[in-house]
């Protein structure tokens, strides 16, 4: 199939790869140039000048920006009209269902279908087709290009209707920042009673408290104090905010994860852009002032 | 060894059970004569008619009750006194740290040992000796004690000082309450948008928010609806009551640990003192109006 | 001036007759025709079929609706289209600034000025013209309708751009709704622990902690048990859920709003519909399990 | 009477002269001889050199130190066997409930009667003989040292039994501390909507969502930015951490409360000892960086 792909950030380059690797013919666009220009040289991949070049012809079209926001706003200035009808937009940016309802409703008046397809599994699992994808909306516009999905994604799921994808990714990354910091409150005041976080883990991960972060996370990143750079918090605040206001609009009294929101945001004000989600844990130190070591 | 065993609950029935057939010399005595009565019949097993008689002359005493201040209580009464000089006490309730500190100081001035071991693993983990056991105290104390703790515990962990045992159970608890509520808001509020639960547990148990919650609680007993009696809420809300404590104790601000000891609280009220502690998802699902199945 | 109003609410009734009996020409219209039809016969006043005919010829228009979402809705249908050019919509719904702004850029396409001017005071204020009205919007524009707002306000304050008076309100709100949580969070505990209610309010109301809820609405209506209906719950959650979305949009941190908004609507679903906004405080006599009176 | 005054804090000090110069016969302890020194030069005023000597012939003894702890501690080293049976003891300090309620226990062996006297109003109330002094105990007790306490206390409120007076300071601070904390947060996200402060605290403090941190603390402190040093921060953590602790005791669950009491302690840790306690508004405005000014 002919696939425009828009946004080639640290996981859209290799998604977009392995697409043309898979066999499809790929045109690229990039808000910055250079860097579509230097990923095109890795193939047979064209450039194109604008969004609008780029989805003119296209089958398939896949964004991947920051933001549901930042989709949008690619697709006004004229994208919208130049989409070809009938075709489908994959959009695996981690959005917000209110947007991408707004962005398929406006596509559905040009008979174009619109899937969200977040993904999880990080930049290793972009590059290894490994990814998780959860995708939102029709069922049939969803098989007619699973094929382009299945070039990224090993684990492929209808969740819904349009922004049920979002949501769940959404959902997903609520609890993960809620048992970053439930864990983190737990070993910091174990710690200053006198409990080594290692034994605690050791208990904890045989025990019903147990999630994947404390059976991975700390061990790996906090207890090594390590703290690799893989996911910044600052994607994190923005994806548990997208929780948060899923719950209200949807009336859904949820205080732990509207709790996990601010504490996101201003562990992110305190931490600043480059600090990885796990440093969050760092904040809950200070204010105990005792480390998980 | 003599071994005394104050406290034939649930749990502690089959943990008695396992003494006396590891052959030690067990006494039994229960507030309510006729279950240590029933119980005794199960083999050579004598029955104390007051807890100072069931303490003299043993080598090693295990209480198991509801609350440390349960067992505070029990001592009073001239059983502080009756305890042999040099003897050891361990403590299977799930305690809080400060009262196990204040009765292991009394049980200093008598030389005698305090360990802090409550257990986890639940009535079939007591029976098939196959529990998790925390252990606060001395290392020494705990060495001597070691083979009457292996008649039940298989996993056995030295946390800490006196008390530790208790603070690392209770912590564990929090964390099993925090993920219980996280993920119930989470699933009441995709199922709102038209995520059915089983969908968004697949996502979520093969991404990075997964917890024992998410990958077996809900989908046993929550989506099932069988929501089966293992283990009160009651409980849930005395031990997270105990995490809550200790975080204020240890000067840990802690907004997640505080919340969730009053959501358990809240839901505690609300259900009933025979409720279980996965039932806490139906006030989520109350308040959101709609149902996680 | 020529004046249409939509919405005869509660409030908006007797805002309407005061801009009668002030000598505007007035035209109102309302969803259900007969209570405009019975309002009409108070005097001198034109009742419209639809709200294009009511918003035509006009000089200005006030709406008076449940929400900003019901403003927007009968916007649409023409009436925006229908609006003369150069006039002013003063908008006195608990709105929320969002939608507002989105409402007076379309109206600005049409060279109307929009501004967002909810009330406080109650329905006794609008009989008695001793409203505070707080006014988002052009500086020029609020002083060119000034004589209408004039008629049912006594503080007119202008907050700022548009949105800004809805800001105002729904922060009012939400620090109303937690002065009546924590007010009743503190008297139930001391209940509890043996303190009368009015001798704790005594202290309280000559110290620091002192608040409108504790001086007014505490002694007046929860000791007395009278619990009047002068407000229901229902608008407070739809208010306090306002000023809730606002700090996270303008991504303040705020833990207390939040949480006071899911307080406010899980209140609202136990409660039902009917309940007054002060009858919160029975939800926290159930939790706690004392009354305070 | 004689009596006994033990702590000369900032506090203390004025309180003591008031009972001076009403005639009583006082002796005086401080922890700091020095200040005790420096203090009796005031007047007819003896100094003791341990706590012992301070109250043994005293018909009334007054503590006002800064923890409950404290009281006990001095109060321990044979203090308890130095005092006159038939005596009472008033105790002044911003206590606990609990340990209140463990001193008295201890006291009523040796037919002491205790009083816990928390005292609002500050350093100025108490040079005036102004303050609102909370009393909890035996109105017995109460009324044979009100002639001590009159000398300090203009508004004199017998709350309940031991720990009363204790508990409702306690919960005004509580109080205090969520509308300082929720003015702020609400300041903070207008302000960045683009509402000045003052304008909004002119519509609030005449409306509904007004308490005295609005009404005066604010305007007088935030706004001028003048953030006077009058009552530290750490002095309301503790209280409010007191206030929480009191609710968990008492079983009510109090989501606000114990959430603002965090709120105080991670401020505490960031602000340090010196900072007083409405700089608070700082960590908000941190947070969600703008000013309220």
């Amino acid at each position: 199939m002919r696939v425009a792909f828009l946004g080639l950030g640290a996981i859209g380059r290799p998604m977009a790869l392995r697409i043309a690797r898979a066999g499809h013919q790929l045109t690229v666009w990039n808000r910055t140039a250079k860097r579509a220009d230097d990923f095109a040289r890795a193939g047979d991949i064209a450039v194109a000048p604008t969004p609008m070049d780029a989805v003119r012809d296209a089958d398939v079209i896949v964004t991947c920006l920051s933001t549901s926001a930042d989709v949008e706003e690619v697709l006004n200035d004229g994208v919208f009209e130049a989409i070809t009808h009938g075709t489908t937009l994959i959009d695996c940016t981690s959005g917000d269902p209110a947007t991408s309802r707004r962005i398929a409703a406006r596509l559905a008046a040009w008979n174009v279908a619109f899937i969200d397809a977040p993904v999880s599994g990080g930049v290793k699992g972009a590059e290894e087709g490994t990814l998780t994808v959860m995708c939102g909306g029709e069922a049939d516009a969803l098989e007619r290009v699973r094929p382009v999905i299945e070039a990224f994604g090993k684990k492929i799921v209808h969740c819904g209707p349009v922004g049920a994808g979002d949501a769940v990714k959404a959902m997903n990354q609520a609890l993960l920042a809620l048992t970053i910091w439930g864990t983190g409150e737990a070993l910091v005041a174990l710690a200053k009673l006198g409990v080594a976080p290692q034994v605690a883990l050791e208990v904890i991960n045989s025990s019903s408290g147990r999630s994947n972060a404390s059976m991975n996370l700390f061990p790996e990143r906090v207890l090594t104090r390590a703290f690799p750079r893989t996911f910044r918090l600052a994607l994190l605040d923005k994806d548990v905010r997208i929780a948060a206001q899923i719950a209200r609009d949807e009336k859904v009294p949820s205080p732990l994860v509207q709790l996990a929101a601010d504490l996101c945001t201003l562990s992110h004000v305190d931490l600043g852009e480059e600090a990885d989600h796990v440093e969050m844990v760092k904040v809950i130190e200070r204010w105990g002032q005792a480390e998980v070591q």
